[in-house]
């Protein structure tokens, strides 16, 4: 009935160094940039086109959005920036090293703060030159409500009134949507699209760059979701996302 | 009061190769991406922010605000697209070199073609490969709406409800505006703006990806205009561009 497109944006510098990003305005690598062409390619090539996208305000998301468009003659589409599909936030450990972490607090402890559903990372201060209270992209929220750290918990429940206000009328009005965005605002949409419990989203990693499809009824279930391309590679690149955070 | 910054967009392949392009969607070259980047760090360093942003639908214009936001930190602005902002339509002449015609038929000609007010170049045949008819980004136009050919007359036409429908209203909001455009949809504007008699715009010049601001008062009359950077550098820029159609 519809079709939806999930993307995960293509590798940006902290990933390389595998740092805690969350909020955090990093760039694309050249490798993240040659992901999200890919991505526009292969979209294209499988014959899938788009009258509406949606992205984070944060450049690695834009970019990955703007490069797929480029490639698919699209540069003129609509697209629309929400600090609803952010990627989670995560608070202190923002700019720390995933390794490093484990190294000091252990494998273990790095994988609540990474996978936990309802454990956040250490809060930052909201005086921290890390933190984002200020940051005019932020202005339309309550300073009170610009988190300072998050769990999948708080990104699923600030991501779905966005799904549910915005994204799912659209569909349903029969705008063919995609929507560029990061590993846990992606897995807050798979979490409430497939109906995963709490304790088994932590096994869901999404890959870097490589188109997810999703095809819904006309209530928006899932009848299928599968990723475009090379399916190998794309569970090769889901595992290595899973073992970042090991020392 | 308020401001206003129109950028025609970077040097593009067809400019380049000097081709008449119209409204063919040619890339950016690497010096034109330089241009766009090199204009978001202009504005950056004088202090420029926005709101919002508008563009045509053609990638160059659409790539060169991109850039240009990016070295303004601004990725996640809105955007929207007119096709009301695009270049004039060129019709037959679209992809033809400028100097070879001027050499065919003689550089006044050319001038006509390129600089006449009210006469458009000879139009494309609906059915011609070239024509945009059936192109998706002008699906909301009429068919017999899309152009086959303009002169700057129908260029000033079409762009100014959307200035005066759109742009207009968004400045007295207070919101602070680009557009990033092209050569001839800028001089439209300027044309009303700056209220250039007919056959006076053929002396006005636009260079390729130079912030030009329009400091306008409460009724949105310029004060003064002016481009950013090196004044002498913007004329000489300038300059090249009104040679372009010469044997």
């Amino acid at each position: 009935m519809y079709k939806l497109v999930l993307i995960r944006h293509g590798e940006s510098t902290w990933n390389l160094e595998n740092r805690f990003t969350g909020w955090t305005d990093v760039d694309l690598t050249p490798t993240g940039v040659e992901q999200a062409k890919t991505a526009g390619r292969l979209l294209k090539e499988a014959g899938y086109d788009f009258d509406i996208a949606y992205t984070s305000v944060l450049k690695r998301a834009v970019w990955t959005l703007w490069h797929c468009l480029d490639q698919m003659d699209r540069t003129w589409l609509p697209v629309r920036h929400a600090w609803r599909l952010n990627e989670r936030h995560y608070g202190a450990l923002q700019g720390l090293n995933k390794a490093d972490m484990a190294k000091q607090y252990g494998d273990e402890q790095v994988l609540i703060w990474r996978r936990s559903y309802d454990t956040p990372p250490p809060a930052l201060e909201a005086t921290d030159p890390r933190s984002e209270r200020g940051d005019r992209r932020y202005a339309g929220l309550a300073e009170g409500d610009v988190p300072l750290t998050e769990c999948l918990k708080d990104t699923v429940a600030r991501v779905l009134p966005f799904w549910n206000e915005t994204v799912a009328p659209t569909i349903k009005s029969g705008q063919r949507v995609v929507i560029a965005a990061h590993g846990n605002s992606i897995r807050a949409l798979v979490k409430y699209l497939d109906n995963i419990a709490d304790d088994a989203i932590v096994g869901v990693n999404i890959p870097n760059g490589i188109p997810l499809v999703y095809e819904l009824d006309e209530n928006l279930k899932p009848l299928k979701s599968y990723y475009l391309g090379d399916a190998e590679a794309a569970a090769k690149a889901a595992a290595a996302v899973a073992n970042q955070g090991k020392a």
